[in-house]
């Protein structure tokens, strides 16, 4: 009974409210969930005895029990937070409310992530009539306590209320004209107290209540906004993007106000432990005399730089100092602090970790293992993956002006400059001429390669993040700004309309492909620099890692990129961008035109020393690593021009009577060319065109072995669905390169395998393992498939699903581990079953992707290849999955 | 050691050779594998004291060796074929290649299943220039003689050596111009010594070598060209179609020869022990008298019917009565015999189970079962699922005269007579005017339903066994004849082409689905008779069958048919195809075409009362049992007209200007629809659709539920790849009903569920289930993802790949038991762990397809849903699966 009893009460006095002051606090750092992250860390400060000015956080529990219970304090909160006050009231020997000596309080939102759309701080708050007298009597400065109660009630009234902050502007403005004064600062105490009167007025007109007297009032008005923010547009908008859950929660912090306005003696700053643009070892900390923490945020007054704060301050300075090496060296990381210095003392009102460039990130991290101060697996935990990519490619240099037009989709970041061009032809015969050019397009086509390459930049009026543009762009590492409906192309006339401004040909733009904006002109940028740093910690994420990282390249230049990046294979290179140059296309459309196989024979043969050439460069390239080859993937009619026009004029130029050619174009068009005639459906229809590319694969790997060039080919047979399909194709290659092999008379090894990109594949894996030497995982069109789901379609409906939550993630960008990731997991299973050391990679844009790539990882796969640029961000993954598992299992031993 | 050569010596003598003869055989009836239907039939009639001449049988085992061995005999065959050989001639009393004596046999082919391109019989070897002396002395005729002789070579040469049957036909013809004679039998002993010479000289010059005069090297070159056979181009081609395995190989049959043409006093004859078109109990024989079975299947002389031989014959007529009666008790089955009377001996040559119609095969399994010859069970797995269509449709008779000018594929079966129409409108008019009217279109599309509906029959140019047409054609039990490419349409000119026929508007043709043939003019047709046996062996199915048969329904007329063939439930019932009624396909397209969702509304309304008047019929015919109704699947762009022609029309129409609709067009347009922006994406991104559906469905639920009538609904969710689109689905469908309910005032019981039709619904069962009441297997759909494969565009390899046995059959036709039945069995495991009971269902085509079916059931399924004609057939099917299920547990009980 008494258990029980004890028991009820407990529940009933849950712990709500965590105090901190006098050099203790009930919570600790580690407490984020519960106390946010500003709670936490005002607890940790004050534990380790660093001047916190005494106050208490409402836990993020009493937010979520709130809402459940419908806008209501849980049971004993209230009550809670009037017995911390006290203790607040006694450590700083005041009261909350009081006529003599009163309390007066900020209260702070915190959530365990900082979140932009939580609410802003209000300061001052216990500031009424009655205590405002007392305030006086205590400062004796009647105008600084005007001025701060002006101030209160124009947070309150707009923070917490809701009141357009503009109608108490306009009213400071309007009494600053009827004063014929210039600065708030020339106001005077009774120009305040008209003010404050007007303020109250708005307050009451606006809210239809008066403003509130009682302190205890304005305090539960306060916490009630700071949890109700929890829920704001803004916030729940940011939550969506950033994948943060609803159930959260914010704390609330209560703090008794310190004054950075209290004269000259006084002052108010925020800081960084080290410089968090460059990560340079140095204090960085500005500060504003005579200011409260809204003027440092309004930007308004130049703040002083620390150097002058020495001076100025140099007892609070030397604290500061003191104090904030003692942070960093007790959080083992840079820190973003607040303090306040009122009449001379320091206090210290904020410490969390801070924000900080890729480069800055990198250095630190270095910095500090070399410091010892923390490890080296730490040091590569600490780096963001997604992070790195900043550091490899050009950006937009924050100090130039940019005119920002439009905003499109950030297909591939980085940022370029050039005049803008509307072919590839064009893009290719201005950058022959050394011209720098920006390729604007509707959308792009396999035929826009060429130009694509010669291009700074792409900028598509249509497509998403997976459209060819972007998916094209990224593996070259190039910006590219895709499905920009904001502009009007006018192919014809060379131009587009963006808004109110014209770009015609030649016109200067600047592309961001990081954020996907549109800017018109030329601004500067900033060349990234693979500095030491980099390479260091590369080397570093390399001795954890486990997962190989390969590429995706399909040219000479691809892979000269990858290996500088650190591939250590080409694990997809596709066959078929090869048959689009132009010199190729010709030969490629006559195969197509073919009547038979003869004919097609006569045209493969011209294309086949072109292939081959193409191979012997790779090789070349990868001397020693091995080169995954697919053979041709797309349907024929990729290769075709789609609009009569384009036929009429391929017609006159092949000779070809425009009729023939538009038949054939309509014979090979297909409902769904996803589901369609490719992959090894063109290999087992239409032999000799595979059997033309294993040729040239292994007269380039036979002509190099003879060089003393080692070359390891792997070939790959696209879209398999049934083991029969892919015996066929095994038979094939087997008998063409034997045959090559015996006209050269040497021995090279290659191997064959296939892509898994259809369900079928996956949940048959065990029959296809016997005849695979390896497994590559094409998840692009395995999340198609498996989903249904037709990349290039679902723009209508994804970006919905997305935002209504239906789908945690895009799965096209992370991969979709509950279903597309199961297959995989039953692939390795089955296929490993059959052959134990089957290799198994994955070379969709997964591969590239971390939490993707850590999922690979921990599934089994030899490696994962993704686009060059994205090699670095892998190979971090793939270090921060092994450490990640070493976490998780070093958790489940100390817990068992 | 001594073991090691026992079996060292085993193995060598293994046994290649069966005798019989004598009422004792070596093999039995079982021994199919080994000797082929024919020599176990053979060996079984030999065993039962049946006078079979003596003979042996060379197993199929030496013919796999054959060829294993490049062409050469096994060793030890030769030798036990001589072996045996002696044998015969001791039970004969004769001696093969005797001068005085000689023993003349038969050489026949024999595999396990009885396949066209098999070699055909050679009779009378073992003639030669030494054995005629002989023969002719014991026979005392020389004509006779002589003439077997020519006989003979003309077989051995066409036959065995492959040589032109025309040239020794061409030599006959010319000698008995030269004689000047009419018939055959009016040649000389002289004339056929003469004709003699003449075709060994044809053999010298067609062979290279000289006539065999070595009976032994005859029988060799005999026996080489049955194995020879086996690979044979028709054998191979019909073993691919009839999924025969390559590796079960032929036996030899070599038996020692009667003959029926010995004069007056013998005869040769086939016979079936009942009717075999009818199933009548009633002996049914013919025969030839003075005549060898060639000339029997030359079908040359006309022969008397068995009542005739009775006379003739009177003792070997009793024989073969006594015969066929103790071998039809033994066999417990209709039997096809073949038998010779020598010199009024009867001797029996071969039996074997007898092909019968559909009708004879019920007829027969029903009696039998009277006659307490077999059991039920016996009798429900004697009936081919497959042939039981046949009884459901018109057929076309066979006495009437065709003349087939193409063949398409045989999309839905049954014969249909009609006027040619080339527009759906024209059919329907017609129809109306009491016209029966054959469609024929290039292709149809969901907009020509009502035409197919007035329609006797379909025939499309384009599109395969799962296009449009044949699915939907299917559906309605209609004749279809799609993709026949041999006819040329010329729409506008209302003709078509076809060879050199044109037929033009008006015409009749006659159609045969079954075939796939098309026929000019009218044939007679015999419409189907569902007779009492029909009844009764439904009845008998049910009792063992375990699963459900529901039926695929969209109107009141497939859900009344649906119920007369027995259906237990609509498993399917699709909403979009009432879309496209001529009233409401306006409204539909004011609702694409509305701006917003309050214009789409407003076009829902006009859709809603028409939607619930289908619902209410259906219900009404269905009237308590289920009725699983799909919401909205196909993409919108469907229902809206494709070419500009079509477009500007509609835009007249609706007075939409021709720019919007074409805008909106190309808006919906999409790249792959399969895998585009329909099932419930519509339903979330537009979801006052779905709410429109949904309150038609409970509207008339409520509606007869007043009128206490029972209803069923169960709302069904197509393409879910997500729980969270369910989810989402499930909470509307809630929402809508119960206002609904609420608005009535009453209960109805209905459930809600989902398609199971992308990889991703499988294999995240679990996580769907928690959301669903049933599960339906869209298994169309869910082959095209699991494949990859687009059934629309598959027709360029998928005929070439089941050619090729890259698969083994079309899997939209078979269900894909290893890649998409391990989803559903996967499905089914996890979707049953969250919910023990859950209702799982299919509703793709397979439904109907009987080893589907047999699947379905094996998983668990708790039906099968498929079209009207197929639900016999799927009942059937599950019955027998019940049967197979015991008789495997049976099998596996008495091995252990």
């Amino acid at each position: 009974m008494a258990k029980k009893m004890v028991k009820k009460l407990k529940k009933r006095v849950k712990k709500y409210v965590y105090f901190f002051g006098n050099g203790k606090a009930q919570g600790t750092g580690k407490m984020k969930d519960l106390l946010g992250g500003k709670g936490a860390g005002l607890a940790e400060m004050t534990n380790l005895k660093i001047p916190v000015p005494a106050g208490f956080t409402i836990t993020t529990e009493a937010c979520n029990e709130y809402f459940k219970n419908n806008k209501k304090y849980p049971p004993g909160m209230w009550e809670q937070v009037l017995e911390n006050l006290k203790k607040v009231e006694k450590a700083m020997g005041m009261k909350f409310g009081d006529e003599e000596k009163p309390l007066l309080v900020s209260v702070r939102s915190g959530a365990k992530f900082s979140m932009p759309g939580m609410m802003d701080t209000v300061l001052n708050l216990g500031l009424n009539e009655t205590t405002i007298k007392a305030f006086i009597k205590k400062t004796g400065n009647e105008r600084f306590v005007y001025d701060a109660y002006r101030r209160f009630i124009t947070m309150f009234g707009s923070i917490v209320m809701g009141i357009n902050r503009q109608l108490f502007e306009k009213a400071l403005e309007h009494m600053k004209e009827k004063k014929g004064v210039q600065l708030d600062t020339d106001l005077t105490s009774d120009d305040l107290k008209e003010l404050v009167k007007e303020f109250k007025s708005i307050y009451k007109s606006e809210t239809g209540t008066d403003f509130p007297e009682n302190s205890f009032e304005q305090l539960r008005l306060a916490i009630n906004a700071v949890f109700g923010s929890w829920f704001g547009d803004r916030a729940i908008k940011y939550r969506r993007l950033h994948s943060i859950p609803d159930d959260l929660g914010t704390a609330c912090n209560v703090q008794s106000m310190v004054f950075g306005n209290m004269g000259e003696n006084s002052g108010t700053g925020v800081g960084f432990t080290r410089d968090p643009a460059t990560g340079e070892k140095r204090f960085f900390a500005e500060c504003l005399i005579n200011a409260q923490g809204e003027d440092v945020v309004a930007g308004i007054r130049t703040p002083l730089r620390i150097e002058e704060l020495a001076k100025r301050f140099p007892d609070a300075y030397q604290e500061l100092n003191r104090i904030y090496k003692k942070l960093e060296k007790h959080y083992k990381d840079m820190l973003d602090i607040e303090f306040t210095v009122q009449e001379g003392k320091l206090y210290m009102l904020q410490t969390r970790v801070g924000k900080r460039t890729a480069a800055a990130a990198l250095k630190i991290a270095i910095d500090m293992v070399k410091e010892k101060l923390i490890d080296k697996k730490t040091a590569i935990m600490r780096i963001d993956p997604e992070q790195l990519e900043q550091l490899l490619h050009p950006t937009i240099d924050p100090k130039s002006k940019s005119l920002v037009v439009a905003k499109g989709l950030p297909a591939s970041p980085g940022a370029a400059v050039g005049r803008v061009v509307f072919t590839a032809d064009d893009a290719e015969q201005w950058a022959a001429r050394g011209e720098k050019v920006i390729l604007v397009r509707p959308e792009t086509s396999p035929e826009d390669i060429g130009g694509m390459h010669a291009a700074q930049g792409i900028l598509t009026a249509r497509g998403g993040m997976t459209s060819h543009a972007a998916v094209v762009a990224r593996g070259m590492g190039k910006c590219c700004v895709a499905g920009c409906g904001a502009i009007n192309i006018n192919e014809e006339g060379k131009y587009f309309v963006v808004d109110t401004n014209i770009v015609k040909e030649g016109d200067y733009i600047t592309l961001n492909g990081t954020t996907g904006e549109v800017i018109l002109g030329k601004v500067d940028l900033i060349q990234p620099e693979l500095t030491g740093e980099f390479g260091i910690f590369m080397k570093w994420v390399d001795e954890y890692r486990k997962i190989g990282v390969w590429t995706n390249a399909d040219t000479q230049m691809d892979a000269r990129v990858a290996r500088e990046f650190g591939a250590e294979g080409i694990g997809l290179c596709r066959t078929e961008h090869m048959f689009f140059e132009p010199d190729r296309i010709k030969a490629v459309r006559e195969m197509i035109l073919a009547d038979d196989t003869i004919g097609r024979k006569k045209a493969l043969e011209k294309i086949l020393p072109m292939q081959k050439g193409d191979f012997i460069n790779i090789f070349t390239e990868m001397k020693g690593l091995p080169v995954t080859i697919r053979l041709l993937d797309p349907p024929l009619h990729e290769f075709l021009p789609q609009t009569d026009e384009e036929l009429k004029f391929l017609s006159e130029d092949m000779k070809v009577p425009f009729e023939k050619l538009k038949a054939r174009n309509n014979t090979l068009r297909e409902f769904n060319p996803m589901l369609g005639h490719r992959g090894c459906r063109l290999g087992i229809t239409y032999p000799e065109i595979y059997e033309m590319q294993v040729q040239a694969i292994m007269e380039a790997a036979c002509e190099l072995t003879k060089q003393k060039i080692k070359v390891i080919p792997e070939i790959m047979i696209p879209l398999v669905g049934h083991v029969n399909e892919l015996k066929m194709m095994r038979q094939m290659v087997i008998k063409v390169a034997d045959e090559v092999l015996k006209k050269y008379g040497i021995k090279v090894h290659y191997t064959i395998g296939t892509m898994i990109e259809v369900a079928r594949a996956a949940i048959t894996a065990d029959q296809i393992a016997t005849e695979a030497e390896f497994f590559s995982f094409g998840t692009n069109d395995l999340t198609q498939t498996t989903y249904g789901l037709s990349r290039d379609d679902a723009g209508r409906f994804l970006p919905y699903y997305v935002e209504k939550k239906i789908l945690e993630d895009d799965p096209f960008i992370t991969l979709d581990q509950d279903g597309v990731g199961m297959l995989m997991k039953i692939a390795v299973e089955k296929g490993r079953k059959i052959k134990k050391n089957l290799k198994i990679g994955i070379c969709g844009e997964h591969g590239g992707e971390p939490r993707s790539v850590e999922f690979c990882h921990r599934i089994g796969l030899n490696y994962v290849s993704c686009s060059p640029y994205r090699i670095p961000i892998a190979r971090l993954a793939g270090a921060q999955a092994v450490l990640k598992e070493k976490m998780k299992k070093d958790l489940s031993k100390s817990t068992v």
